[in-house]
């Protein structure tokens, strides 16, 4: 008698890993091999990066006879847990021309055909010893999908011609509604994630903590408006900036959003994953670092939000906004509609708050435990995930962080205000 | 009938400019001239910085007829003040050789007694309109003095020979008390400057915050204790470290604090203001970066304090503490005593709290403004001052402020844990 | 009646052609993409810019008609001709993931065919319009015959495996023979080309020059010698060096031949276009800077050969040599015979001669006068080509040229004393 | 009865160890302890350096008894004598704020008095045995004071007021002759030094050497002329400069010599030794590197002289110029008069030959002999002194030599041309 069954993750698995392919299916092995700056790692790279991950922590000490595809990618796919041993380093990803992409795909097989005996073979009273490593394994995937469709616009925008990652439709253009301000009132309230269902150990324990009464702009600011603070000399007005920002702008010759360029007639135009299109006047802006999103706010007489005002905002609000959609668009588009809009999906929204732990937080014991807590210093954490965000991979009390300087992430702006 | 009197901070003004003439006995011009890294500047700098404050923010706008010393010097003693216009690039601050540390004198001596009109003779009524000035100038002052301690200690730290800046007295070694732990229970507590009396910007507004229980120790970690890190491979293990922190060790070659030196006989020696000294195992550690600091904290199996526990467990306790005495010793001692000791003074307390705004700040308006507000970015929070702060200094609010990788200042550490 | 004929440089066109395509048979599109420093250029960079050459000196000149394949082409594949405007910066070669390699082997058969069409198609009378040029263009392809495998090598070597390009049978050992001095006499000769046949313009005018008496060694330096002067210190010992080069050695930490890697048990490896080998003591030690071949031959009580001192050897002596051979080997081999042996082929020979004009040398007018004259400064000559130069490249009056501190290259030593 | 008597070089032993005192009277200490790029020592180190000079080299081995002044100068104070030992670091000459400038001056006092016994309290005989050493240590401290001098230039320019070091009286402008050429026969000739009287090792062994004819301009290029080249867009025309120039126009974005500044009205002022003062168009240009040097008789249809044209058309010439001469001027000025002018003085002239052995040239032997030969690479010739070499220092075969991107130095143009 067969009381073996299917992992009920399996299904999931089986889609998260499909559309890590569906991602590169315009790129060739030269684009996938290509790495522009040491805080991107080119295509093949992520797609073998995140195999290793299940192979390492979820195949190796839960399938029993399972053999490692090859011995070296521990070496070659290791990101940075220190636990595992040593690594090739980031900034010489992009020497690594070996093994090739047809290789990796094979790599991949190889472990999804191991993930499916693990998943499928089983004994089900077996399942719960794993499954918080599945959710993390899958919640990593996704963000390496993430990282994927930015570090490739990166690697595309860096040649000379900006050639296009997909095809697909450029969005109809659409009227975005005017900044409307959502008060909120203060006191006591709890945030963190509660511990149902799977979350980063950043997101908790769950805590209260007091806000004071503030306000959030209804949608983030669009391009035209940030279009403004340019032709307001927002770039060269020191007393607006941050002194480490204005630093930055000085050293690097910052005057417009990352993918934004000037064409000869004065007109502006945006390098996109669809290749360069004109800039759509009512789109959330984004590719803007902390310090330009700091020094937008200080300019219209705003502030950015706290991390836990962003989250007290969001309660209650559904999960839908425009997430990544091979086929569709990923690129950040006007929104519509009354009330908040926007806050999940389109563009990643810079808060004022550091990156830090919450009250009790410790880190997961292990290997994975190296995924968060030491990341904690000199980072802003962003909240509602963006364009290229995997659906169904957000929360309301999910902290991404970046440093103030990074730029090409999908990142923008909500203003926020004291009240 | 005269009704002119004396500005009842005039005699405190006196004393702060008295002091930073007291600390330049032992050194030579060409001491005061150098810079040997751009956080650094020479000592002559601060002397004409502190006295150009004076110039620009009291005199200029409130003594009628001044005369400016020489217009030039707004030009190359401006430190980052936007609003006051172009200044001398502060990695370049050592090239000055110009003016002499003899006009900088006379300098000094010009602004004093424009100084002593305006106190002295002006009317009563007018007193309070820039009295809160005086207050940031005279705070602004021991400020820089404590930084021309840090900055000269380095400067000649970086000769071959490491000559002393002071000759006063060695400390009498003393033995350090055990660790023992202090707790605190949790609750709605209130935090920052309620605004009488003097304090900077950033320590307020007062406000309510939430902390749960905790414990923190009865006095600052010593050397004795660091050195047992050192001796378990402390700067070897990644995994003790945040990832930008182990960055800096490979880069750096980190393998102790910033003056530490090992013999060749194995043991170990401190440079000092008092010149190089064998290491005092009882006294606290300092010169540590935050990096330093919060690796000790996990190896230790605690952690760094946030700001607002140690602002709570300072409350109520005396200011007194060991701080900058001329003549006495400018390096930080073993403790003594039951409770927490140490608080204030001997060695600044690095907290796991990223330096950001309380709830409500906005910086003041004008170019004293930009005082705080714009270092807001990838610093921490210090607390309690040290062994070089002035006396009278110090408050249970201030919040001082560096990056994580900074070692130049009395910076030191006391843990704190989760209860 | 048909007066056309094939030019006589058809066939080797051909066969140059041929052979550069031969040289790739082992690498993948990743390979060919990747750039490791900013000397390096991506294997894909040499096939495209070889054909580019053909394209804007040859055909578009000279062929009616003839249509680029791809206008941009003129952007990505200049490498330094000012005058035929503006190009893609060289250390962002390895960002050009696009054209793929397979659209570049499209543009070689577009090139090719129209090459065949000029010099197959054309009256006769006009051949000699174009002759210097084809002989150009072929010295040309086969430089970036040679460049495009040193170039793969150092990519491959920056690989965590060092895979090799080259699956050819390891050489054969040989034990090489000692080292006997052979003497010339002092007196005036005439140096440089003749101009008779082909050669590049820094290889003339021909002019006279005085040498006073010298030895030349009868075979290059070989790797047991080399591994002498490590094990005497040669790498500490800083009065062997030029100033410049003892730099070097303090900031890169070199102590041995670029690709040499001492193994766990004190042996020594080396890494070739082959893999990585066990050193052969006997063959001639290669990819040593011009620093460490000076140093070398200090600590040997010699010198290294003035370029008019090797020329003058090498008078009369065949040009025969171990030079490229697709399946043979890639890697210098020890010699054997008596008399001078290996001055060509094998390693490069570095001259104490720094790279300068000819008395009377002009470059040539257009935009191939570009090719040599504007490097004449801080670069020193090598003669006599090497293992993985093409057979039939290599003259007398052939001067190579690179920096002091370059090692990537097949680069290796004759020593030369005064008698 | 005595026969004791005062060396032959006493008196210009003094003589030349005043002149180095009377080059800093107008500076201060803080003044002479700058440092403003790693190729610029502070004055009061090239004061001590010399004196170590005398103390090592003559002193210690020469005079019976001798103590040394500071045993740890010869940490400090060795510049770069590997045979000596270890030395401070150059680019931190700028950190040794002790010894105080007064200690120095001890220091010479002290190195004097025991000199002024070695000279004179000597037996005759004894003093043939270390003449030569007093004739490099002569020439040795000569050199120096011209660095004194180009590098307190180099200092003060970097003071945003530029202040002087001397207010001798700025030089009467004269009106500069027209260029004409003076042809040269070529033939063979000698060339370096022959022995008799002294010289630096690298100007011999006199040896004999082809030239081709050649003509010599009758002056250096002047102040008008290199504006010409400006005005016709020399430093932005690629065609003209040395590949590895156009890189560092393009990296530092030079666009006139070292110390033209362009004021807002478009007129151009020159900073000097005397301050700033405007260009004068008649004199000689100056503090042009190599590449400058190059370009500009590149765009003038000529080019550099060998060094060995120099010499020949310098074959009996007086050794007059405009040379070091405290209370008149260290600035180049128009010359005057029919033939070849200012060959001596004004400015040294950048020839094209890089900076390698005469034939049979070894350098000397012991620590004196790491003073030429170790830089013989990457470097230029220059010839003819300038107006900050000491007068009675040059001579016709000597040789001075700098890289080719050096600026600092009193630096100018005279063309050739092959006739």
């Amino acid at each position: 008698m067969e009381n073996k069954t299917t992992h009920p993750k399996s299904t999931i698995y089986t889609r998260v890993r499909d559309r890590s392919r569906a991602l590169i299916e315009a790129l060739t092995p030269e684009d996938m091999t290509v790495q522009t700056m040491p805080d991107v790692s080119p295509t093949k790279w992520h797609l073998a990066h995140t195999t290793w991950f299940w192979e390492r922590f979820l195949l190796l000490p839960n399938l029993p006879g399972y053999e490692e595809f090859d011995k070296s990618y521990n070496y070659l796919f290791n990101s940075y847990y220190e636990q595992v041993g040593a690594r090739h380093p980031r900034p010489e990803r992009g020497f690594l021309s070996r093994p090739s992409v047809s290789d990796i795909m094979d790599y991949r097989a190889h472990v999804d055909a191991a993930m499916a005996s693990l998943l499928g073979a089983n004994q089900e009273e077996n399942f719960s010893s794993f499954e918080t490593l599945i959710d993390i394994g899958i919640a990593h995937e996704e963000q390496h999908q993430e990282l994927l469709l930015t570090d490739i616009k990166h690697v595309l925008s860096k040649h000379p011609f900006g050639p296009a990652a997909y095809t697909a439709p450029k969005p109809a253009k659409r009227q975005v509604p005017g900044l409307r301000w959502h008060e909120f009132d203060g006191g006591c309230f709890a945030f963190g994630h509660d511990g149902h269902g799977f979350a980063f150990d950043n997101e908790g324990p769950r805590h209260e903590a007091i806000l004071t009464p503030f306000a959030l702009a209804s949608r983030p600011v669009t391009n035209a408006e940030y279009l403004a603070f340019i032709e307001d000399d927002g770039y060269r007005t020191a007393t607006l900036w941050l002194s480490e920002g204005w630093g930055r702008i000085l050293d690097e010759g910052w005057d417009a959003p990352l993918y934004w360029r000037r064409r000869e007639d004065g007109s502006w135009s945006e390098f996109t994953l669809h290749g360069e299109v004109p800039l759509d006047l009512d789109a959330p802006v984004t590719h803007v670092s902390y310090f330009e999103a700091a020094a937008f706010a200080e300019w219209a007489g705003a502030r950015l939000p706290e991390e836990r005002e962003w989250e007290r905002a969001a309660a209650g609000h559904s999960l839908a906004g425009r997430f990544m959609a091979p086929g569709v668009s990923s690129h950040p588009q006007a929104g519509s509609g009354d009330g908040l809009i926007q806050l999940y999906g389109d563009v990643w929204e810079w808060t004022r708050s550091a990156y830090s732990a919450y009250p009790r937080y410790r880190p997961a014991s292990g290997a994975v435990g190296e995924y968060n807590g030491k990341f904690m210093c000199g980072q802003f954490v962003l909240r509602g995930g963006s364009c290229a965000t995997p659906p169904g991979h957000i929360r309301p009390t999910y902290r991404n962080f970046f440093p103030p300087d990074a730029r090409w992430q999908f990142s923008g702006i909500r203003l926020a205000k004291d009240i």
